[in-house]
C-alpha cells in the first residue's frame, strides 16, 4: 500500500490507475479488475466521458469487495464513480481521468423475500424488472417502476430516487425503502434503518442517502417494501380536444375520491410519433390521451366514478378490455419518447404542481417557436411529471454527437418555466453533470452550502462522485 | 447585542437570561417574551426538567420572529429547545438551565389547502386535529394520526417522525410531507423540498429534518400531502384466545390483498383496565381484540376477504355496524393506556418486524415475572409497532416523583428483547433523553459518529436541541 498512500503521486493517470489495478487484482480477482473497459463504462445514457478519458473499471462480486475497493480510494484519493447497469438519464456515472469506476452489477442476490413483513432485502446490482419478476409468483410487487425498469438497478433506482408511472398511488422509491446497506468514503459499513414501516431511531440516514446519485456512500443493498399485488387493474383511454384539456382532466380526477395507478398523458405530437415507429393509430390531430390504469377493491366503482368525471371534463372515455390491448397501449405508452427520433432530441424532466400541467403545456409550443425546435410532450400526470422532448432535424448545421445549441436554449426556457410555476429541476431523472448549471435557480445560497457540509461530513476528500449532483 | 455578543458572560444565568428577554422584547413584543413561564413549559408528558431549571421562554408570532430569536441565541451562543405543544413522550422539549425554550404555539396559520395539488401549507404551531377539521370540509385528510392528534402539533409531528393508527396503508408523517420551512441555528431562512410528489433537486433535506428533533434546525411550516376522504370507512372487531393467536391473526391478513387503514391490538388486560376506567365490558380473560378499519372502495369485497382470513385463524369476527358503536371503540382504543393506572407507569415504544409480534407478545409476562411488574400492551399490529405498559402499585418503597428501578430494568428487558428480533428503540415516540441510554445497542459507532458530523454541519456550536435524539 504504501506506494499508493495519500495524495496523488506524480504517475500519470495510465500509469497510477494500473498500480491501482496491481493492488486490486489479488483482493477482488482478476475478472473484477478491468483497464481496458468497454466504452459503455465511459458515461450513462444522457452523458460520455471525453474520448481518451483513462479510468479503472472494478467490478467487485460483493460488498466486502466494494469495501476493499473504497479502502484503497480513500488511501490513495482517487475518486470514485458508483455505477448500476448505466441506464441513467443526467450523466451521474460518467467518470473523469484518474476515476475508479466502481460497477454494482454484480451484486445481484435477492438476499431474502419475506411475504409476513413484507419487505426483500436486494443487491444493488439487481435489475428492477428481475426483482419484480421474483416477487409475481408469491402474489407481491414492488411498487416503483421507472421506464426504465428492464435495463435499471435497484442502487441505480435508490441513488436517484427514481419514479415512474406509479408513483401517485405508491410514491417514488423513497417511500418504498426501508432501510440500506452502504459502504462509506473510507470504507466502513454502515447499515441505516429498519424492517419495519415506523423507526425513529437517530437522524434517518437511509433517506438522506436516496437520491444523493452516489455522492455520500456507495449503496451495496436495501431492504425494500414489497405489497399484495391488486385484485383487480383495469385500464382506460380517455381522449380530450388537446393537451390543455387533458391537464383539465387531470384536474377533475382530483376532485374525485379516485386515486389511478397510473395517469399518463401523451399529446398530439407525441402520439403522431408513436404512430409513425409502431405502426398503431393513437393519434388524430391536436388531441391528447389519458391512458389510465386503476388497481385494487371496487375496481367497478372506481371505473364509474372516473368515467363521469372525464366525461363531465369533455374527455372521450373508453375502458379497455381486452388485456391484450391493455398491455399493447402500456407497452406504448412506455417505449414513447415524444417526437424527432432520426435528428437531435433531449428528452427533459421536470415537474410542476398537479394544477398547473395546463399552462406548462400551453408554454410549450411557444417554446419550440422561439428556438425552432420541435417540441412534444408525455407527462406522468397523475404527479405532475413531464417528460418534453425538444428535436432538431439532423443537418450539417450541428455536430453529429453534440446537442445543438437550440435544444439546449429551448431546454434553458423550459426549465425555467418550469421553476416559474412552483415546480422543479428535475422530477425523476436526477441532476448529474446534465442539469448541474440549474441547481442556483431552486436552491438558495443557504441551502447549497449546508448541502456541501453534509456532503464533507460524509466524504471529507471529496472522492464519491465528484462533480455531481451537488 | 455587544454586551451580549460570542461565549458565555460571567453573569449567572438568571442574569443572562434577564438580559436575553430585554434584547427580545422591543423585537418580538412583551407578550412574546416570558421569564416566568408555567411549569408545563418545563418539559413534555415524559420528562420534565429538574425544580430551579432557570430558562426563558419566547413564543414568537410568525418565522421572523423565530429567526430574531436563533440569531440571539446564535451570537451569545444560547442553548435553544423547540417547543410545539409538550405533548411528547420522550422528553425532547426539557430545557437545561440557561436555555430558551422556543415555543412555536402562536404559528397557527393554516396558510394554504390547496385540492388540484393535493397540498397544504401549514405552520409549526398548529394543532394536528386542527388541521383535519380545516381539511374535513373539502373532503380530504391529512393520514397522519397519532393518539396525541388533538393536542400535539404539526411541527412537533414533523420533528418527531410522528406514527399513528393509520401507518400501515398511509405511512408515517415522512410519507406526507413535501416539503418545510425552517431556521436554521445561526437564524437563516431554508425552504427545502417541493410542492409535488416528485422531485430530485439535490440531498433530501426535508427527509433528514423529518424525525431530528429539533436538533437540526426549527421547522416553522410544512407543505403536507392531503388524499381524499375514503369513500367508505367500515369497523371490524376480531376476537382471539389470546395475543400470540391474535398476533397469528394479523399474518393470516398479510397473506391476503386487503390492507386495513387501522389494525389494532388490544391484549386481556389492556381490555381490563379499559373496562374498569370507563365501565365497557370488552375483556374476556386472556382474550385479546384486533380492532380494525377498513376503508375505500370495494368495502364489502374486502370485508369478506379480512373476514375469511381471521376467521380461518381462529378468531371470532364481528362487523360494528352502528357508526356510533365504532366511534365508542376507537375512541377506547385511543384512551386505552394499559394497565397500572393509580400506581406507576411506564409506557413504552419499540417496534418489531410485524411477523414478530406474537413472539415480542409471547415474552411480556416474563419480563414482568422477573421484575415484579404488571405488564400489558396495545399494539398498532399492522406496523409491528407495539405500546408495553409496564406498571407498579403506588408504595412507600418508591418515591411518588420517579420511575421505580423495576420499571426502569423491565423496560431496559423490553427494549433488548425488541431489537433481538430485529426490531428498534423507538417505533414513533423519538429518543429525547428518555431513550438515548440504548441507542448504542442499535446503532453502530460509525452511524453515530456520522450522525454527530452532520448534527455539527447543521449546527457547529451544538446550540439545537443540545443532549436530545444523538
Amino acid at each position: 500500500m504504501t506506494s499508493l498512500a495519500s495524495p496523488f503521486t506524480d504517475a500519470r493517470p495510465a500509469e497510477r490507475l494500473a498500480e491501482l489495478a496491481a493492488h486490486l487484482r489479488p483482493l477482488l480477482g482478476d475478472e473484477a479488475v478491468i483497464e481496458d473497459p468497454a466504452p459503455r463504462y465511459a458515461g450513462d445514457t444522457a452523458v460520455q466521458a471525453p474520448d481518451g478519458t483513462a479510468f479503472l473499471l472494478v467490478l467487485p462480486a460483493d460488498t466486502a469487495g466494494v469495501q476493499e475497493v473504497l479502502r484503497l480510494a480513500h488511501e490513495t484519493r482517487t475518486p470514485v464513480v458508483p455505477r448500476g447497469s448505466g441506464s441513467g438519464l443526467s450523466g451521474g456515472a460518467a467518470p473523469s481521468t484518474g476515476a475508479i469506476v466502481l460497477g454494482l452489477e454484480r451484486l445481484t442476490r435477492i438476499r431474502e423475500i419475506d411475504l409476513l413483513d413484507e419487505v426483500a432485502v436486494v443487491e444493488a446490482g439487481v435489475i428492477t424488472a428481475d426483482l419484480s419478476a421474483a416477487l409475481a409468483p408469491h402474489g407481491v410487487f414492488y411498487a416503483p417502476d421507472p421506464a426504465s425498469a428492464r435495463l435499471s438497478t435497484i442502487g441505480g433506482n435508490v441513488a436517484t430516487n427514481a419514479g415512474g408511472l406509479h408513483c401517485a398511488k405508491y410514491g417514488v422509491t423513497r417511500e418504498s425503502v426501508l432501510g440500506l446497506e452502504a459502504v462509506l468514503a473510507d470504507g466502513t459499513l454502515l447499515r441505516t434503518g429498519h424492517r419495519t414501516i415506523k423507526g425513529v431511531t437517530g437522524l434517518d440516514l437511509t433517506q438522506l442517502l436516496i437520491g444523493s446519485e452516489g455522492t455520500l456512500a456507495v449503496i451495496t443493498a436495501a431492504t425494500v417494501r414489497i405489497r399484495p399485488l391488486p385484485v383487480a387493474r383495469r385500464t382506460v383511454l380517455a381522449r380530450f380536444d388537446s393537451a390543455g384539456a387533458a391537464a383539465e382532466g387531470v384536474n377533475a380526477i382530483s376532485r374525485t375520491p379516485v386515486r389511478p395507478a397510473a395517469t399518463e398523458l401523451m399529446d398530439g405530437p407525441t402520439l403522431t410519433d408513436i404512430d409513425a415507429h409502431t405502426g398503431s393509430e393513437l393519434a388524430r390531430g391536436e388531441s391528447t390521451i389519458l391512458l389510465i390504469e386503476l388497481d385494487g377493491y371496487g375496481i367497478d366503482e372506481q371505473l364509474a366514478d372516473l368515467a363521469a368525471a372525464l366525461t363531465a371534463a369533455g374527455g372521450t372515455v373508453r375502458e379497455i378490455e381486452e388485456e391484450a390491448e391493455a398491455e399493447h397501449l402500456w407497452e406504448l405508452r412506455r417505449s414513447g419518447r415524444g417526437s424527432g427520433a432520426g435528428g437531435h432530441r433531449l428528452g427533459e424532466d421536470v415537474a410542476v404542481p398537479k394544477s398547473r400541467l395546463g399552462e406548462m403545456f400551453e408554454a410549450l409550443p411557444g417554446i419550440g417557436r422561439r428556438h425552432g425546435v420541435e417540441t412534444s410532450a408525455i407527462a406522468h400526470a397523475g404527479d405532475g411529471n413531464l417528460h418534453p422532448s425538444l428535436a432538431l432535424p439532423r443537418s450539417e448545421d450541428h455536430a453529429p454527437d453534440q446537442l445543438p445549441a437550440p435544444l439546449l436554449a429551448a431546454a434553458d426556457e423550459l426549465v425555467r418555466t418550469a421553476l416559474a410555476l412552483g415546480g422543479t429541476v428535475s422530477g425523476e431523472h436526477g441532476i448529474g453533470t446534465a442539469k448541474r448549471g440549474w441547481l442556483d435557480l431552486e436552491l438558495s445560497p443557504a441551502s447549497r452550502d449546508l448541502q456541501h457540509r453534509l456532503k464533507t461530513a460524509f466524504d471529507p476528500h471529496q472522492l464519491l462522485n465528484p462533480g455531481k449532483a451537488l
